[in-house]
């Protein structure tokens, strides 16, 4: 018989387990009991990679899992077993000292009518955390973590196989932020024409011999954002929405969660090769920062950037030795003040270490391939392809100079340039050590969360022209046999195209459901006339992108996942979109139909929480290109996690030993 | 210089082109100038396949192309040459007589301002066809049309490699109806459990080793319909919307448009191998018909049922023989009456011809698998998936006895039974001469189109247990090695989930607007629900399906495009969704909100034409899975005619010769 405290326990625990199981507000998301081990149940690690590991006893003080007066157990014990055999204590097995007891305070809301009363759920914690520890022997792990006088959380851990031969020497990961098929084949249809049903021409991807499919989910939430997904397809560890580099912890510190070793931080302490990270978003974004970030916020942009330069600061911690080549948007984060660590001038920071510093497209293409580079080109992020490409007179309307003048940003290079410069960078400087490279179409994503479609698909049409570009560079320096390409997304948006709009039709109407009936469904939706010439249009962007972006049939395009906006399709010539706007007097995060967005078009009421001024990302799994060595890998279904595994196994990164150079730069 | 007259052609046919090219409604999609080629120019053909040929030339009477005062060119010639070699008269390549000039008149709308303004456009048609001609050398053919004195249209066509032997004895082919890799993210997500991130189990389509993207599009229009996707992925050929086994001519007849071989008239031709056809849809439907059908027009359902018996009757053509086992729903075609062929009754035109006949699972079970097999179990579509096996309660609101008694079917095979009982008949009939099947999940397509994401990825997980229980099946008759199992979707829905709907807030709110925020995105989306048992709710499904379809916490899912509609989201327990309803004084075909659908949830207006009542299909790829013999030629993306190339070389098709085996059945 159960002794009445434990009872008790089983009671509230079996309560708070329904409760949690029933819930989209988690109090941890990895942690449903009130033990948590993190890295949690179900995790993989390559052989080696470093990590740390953290122990967390709840005690919430109120709501429906309230328990032992909020006081959290001190002298919760753990353990850890390889493949079934003798149990541990953490300390022993990975000779590490005992560290010492943690303790905090933290609430959350169980739903949205505790929001909206106002009644969060608070919870007391104790804990500990062992940093820096690997595990080195492929097989199972158990590790137990006993609290409460009999209570315990397991997690079963699987290190995957040893894979300590090089098969490529360079590897290229293309990341289409937010991409789809869906938007692929939208993209092809804008840029490639078809005779009677028959591409003439098609996409970089669509050459690619081998297809993959990844699935995105976040550890603790089926949609993700880019800065978690990154985080698990650099690290082979899925995270929380906005951590990177870090299983979250329920700690108020944004910087002591328990750390993964990433992909870079990898390459550099085993092979010592070059890495570079390029975006057309601001480099601080969450995926290239995640390259090199150790945060549980994705919004701590200024010291993330001293992390990419000079790696973790408060705890020890292996380190990616900074970018060879780092070029992006955000100069923010550089310039001296608000934005940037400590309020330190980090173009002067990354110059102190080394490397040459380009502001402009002209000094990018100047900068010397034996030099480490830092390419910061405008404040924010990169105007997108279409401005820079078919509507350069808009660029003029951004205050966005990387000096921090009040100028605009207009002498820009695009993902293609900032590409090649990264490899010229790369192979000059990793030599035989090979390099790896992250180059990321940042604002797939972000044109797509604004409802402009057209932006987004050209800056998908620019990724895949900087894929063809790139894979003509390796030919040309003979290391496209060596290189390993990966093309892939970070999580999609529900973006389709189910038909074409008359445009001219739509604007002739004069009430929303009659504009509704300019629309084009199956064999209405006619022929792509982006590829039609017209007459006196010429943008001079070659073969591979609409020859009009301005048709007067434009493709009928939406997502599931909208703010109230209106419809008029068709390109939005001065500049990206804003669908949604705030209404005087209605709250400053309550969002409306923009009147000022697309005035001929018609009104869609949204399907997302009025606070959402822009759509969300979507659960599709999205889909893997991959030519080179191991391409065979990456055929079928399966884990974003997988990515990282596939790739570490083909960089030869998954060591028996503690494997580090002996001479780390 | 050019004589007067001839200037004016140009002019005119200038005009015209640019007219056609920046239209939606097209004259004749395939033919944008006044001389039609069918097949037109690009299209491809296996060695040996049969085919029609027919030439069109077009005097519009009217609008913006009005010509020669609509008197067609009555005198037209055509030729063809093989690579660049000596032009033959069509009549003497093909040992083929002259066949007699046809005439007939058709009109068209130029835009949407003409159908408002009523003003068609009439076009008169001379004409001739050539039938039942193959081209048998591989090799680029060029097909000219010459009329109106120096005008011509030219074809290039492309005769793929020859491929004679078998690599797979049988070819199972699965089409999930309208299925993208969206619908399986979430089918999936619904199905099995994810713990911290990982899946602890997977679906069969999973598995599969190769992977591939298709895309859809139709051969004159970018959005497509199930009949002429199917017709392509069948064929080789790509057709218009409505149209099968034909390329869509002008003419009034729909019977008498060119027409192409299908898989299985080939296969039936070359190998006499046995062949079947199972759906959820009505058996007369697009997918399944398609297989034999040869119409412009997919609704014949009546005509369409006897060519699959009996073959084209009104012109010589080969034929498949008739299915060896032919399951499905569409009653309304069999029972002798309106529905039927010339009101027959085919219960017992199937019968006469040596067919067993099934009306229920019961019987379908106990069938003789030495017999050729009929199975229809209702009248139109199966009820789906949810209905046979969560809520089997709503089957009796049916009034769908496949005899016509106004009686309800309730013993009903699902997708499984049916594809098993197929293998069945087939393996045993088609002995060392192998099979085809196809196997189609019709409602994943027809339940996305009423928004109803539930009842459709319910079917698609019915799908995926079909599959894997004929891969156990193929493998228990020692078939599994010898058997091609492709699995792929004819086209797409923009569907996608975004999140999660807290069921309860949303219910509890009193508007639209506050409604919405019972929606959770990102981390507020949370872990699935569907995987977490509730007490009290067991469906005896089985380990691939949800536990709980009914659970507080949903997905929150959506199309781009939709009619007016009310999200609640959550399963509809009493049948199948109707999102769209006609309003009394509004018209009979314009869909606003049906106030009884979803009552709880938010008004979302719609992004079509008024005059939809549903969702349409979208422009995407969709994924191929492919494993056994040929798996690896699945692999890339590639177009959904090279699918039917790719099923024909593995079945070595492709012959030199007019190959008939000597003693067809």
């Amino acid at each position: 018989m159960l002794s009445p405290r434990l009872n008790v326990v089983a009671a509230c625990l079996a309560a708070s387990l329904s409760v949690v199981s029933g819930q989209t507000f988690q109090r941890l998301g990895t942690c449903p009991t009130l033990g948590c081990v993190l890295p949690p149940d179900q995790q993989d690690f390559l052989p080696g990679q470093q990590f740390d590991l953290r122990f967390e006893v709840h005690a919430p003080v109120n709501g429906s899992e309230a328990f032992n007066g909020g006081v959290p157990d001190e002298k919760f014990t753990a353990t850890i077993a390889k493949d079934g055999g003798q149990p541990k204590s953490i300390a022993a097995f990975f000779n590490h000292t005992e560290p010492a007891l943690e303790k905090w305070t933290f609430q959350w809301y169980e739903d949205l009518f505790a929001v909206d009363a106002k009644t969060p759920s608070v919870v007391n914690v104790a804990s500990k955390i062992y940093r820096r520890i690997a595990l080195y022997e492929p097989g199972s792990y158990t590790v137990t973590l006993k609290y409460y006088s009999g209570e315990t959380t397991t997690a079963t851990w699987t290190v995957r196989p040893l894979a300590t031969q090089k098969k490529a020497k360079n590897v290229i990961f293309f990341i289409g932020d937010g991409m789809t098929t869906n938007m692929i084949t939208a993209a092809r249809l804008l840029a490639h024409k078809t005779v009677n049903g028959k591409y003439q021409s098609l996409l970089q991807l669509d050459k690619f011999p081998v297809l993959g499919h990844q699935m995105t989910h976040s550890i603790d939430s089926f949609l993700t954002d880019s800065a978690n997904s990154a985080s698990a397809l650099y690290s082979g560890h899925k995270s929380t929405v906005n951590a990177m580099g870090v299983y979250a912890d329920s700690s108020p510190d944004a910087y002591d969660d328990p750390k993964v070793e990433t992909i870079v931080e990898l390459i550099h302490r085993i092979w010592g090769s070059a890495w570079g990270a390029v975006s057309t978003a601001f480099i601080a974004d969450a995926t290239p920062t995640a390259l090199t970030a150790h945060t549980r916020s994705r919004y701590n942009y200024g010291p993330l950037i001293d992390q990419a330069l000079n790696g973790v600061q408060n705890y020890s911690w292996t380190n990616s030795g900074g970018p060879d080549a780092y070029f992006g948007g955000g100069a923010e984060q550089f310039l001296p003040g608000s934005g940037s660590y400590l309020g330190k001038d980090y173009y002067a920071e990354f110059a102190k270490k080394g490397y040459s510093v380009s502001l402009n497209k002209t000094s990018l293409l100047a900068a010397p391939n034996t030099q480490k580079a830092l390419g910061i080109f405008c404040k924010s992020n990169l105007p997108v392809w279409l401005e820079r490409n078919v509507f350069p007179e808009n660029l003029k309307k951004f205050t966005n100079d990387p000096s921090g003048a009040k100028a605009s940003a207009t002498d820009l290079p695009g993902l293609k340039e900032m590409t090649l410069k990264a490899i010229d960078v790369l192979h000059t400087r990793g030599g035989e050590k090979g390099f790896f490279l992250m180059s990321e179409a940042a604002s797939i994503d972000k044109q797509m969360h604004v409802l402009d479609y057209d932006r987004a698909l050209g800056d998908l049409l620019e990724l895949d022209d900087t894929v063809r570009a790139t894979i003509e560079k390796l030919k040309s320096i003979g290391e496209l046999e060596n290189t390993l390409i990966v093309v892939s997304a970070d999580h999609g948006h529900g973006f389709d195209v189910f038909g074409s709009a008359d445009t001219k039709y739509l604007a002739a109407q004069k009430d929303d459901r009659t504009k509704r009936n300019a629309i084009g469904v199956y064999q209405n939706s006619g022929l792509s006339q982006y590829t039609v010439e017209h007459p006196g249009t010429s943008y001079g962007t070659g073969a591979n992108f609409p020859v009009n972006w301005d048709p007067r049939y434009v493709i009928a395009a939406g997502l599931g996942a909208n703010p109230d906006h209106r419809e008029g399709y068709g390109v939005d010539k001065t500049g990206p979109r804003v669908p949604a706007a705030t209404i005087a007097g209605k709250g400053s995060s309550d969002y409306y139909v923009n009147p000022t967005d697309q005035p001929s078009g018609f009104v869609v009421n949204g399907t997302l929480p009025t606070n959402e001024a822009q759509g969300v990302h979507s659960l599709t799994d999205v889909p893997v290109f991959a030519m080179g060595p191991c391409q065979g890998d990456f055929s079928g279904t399966f884990g974003n996690v997988d990515l990282f595994y596939k790739i570490a196994d083909c960089l030869g990164l998954a060591h028996g030993t503690n494997k580090t150079r002996p001479c780390v730069a």
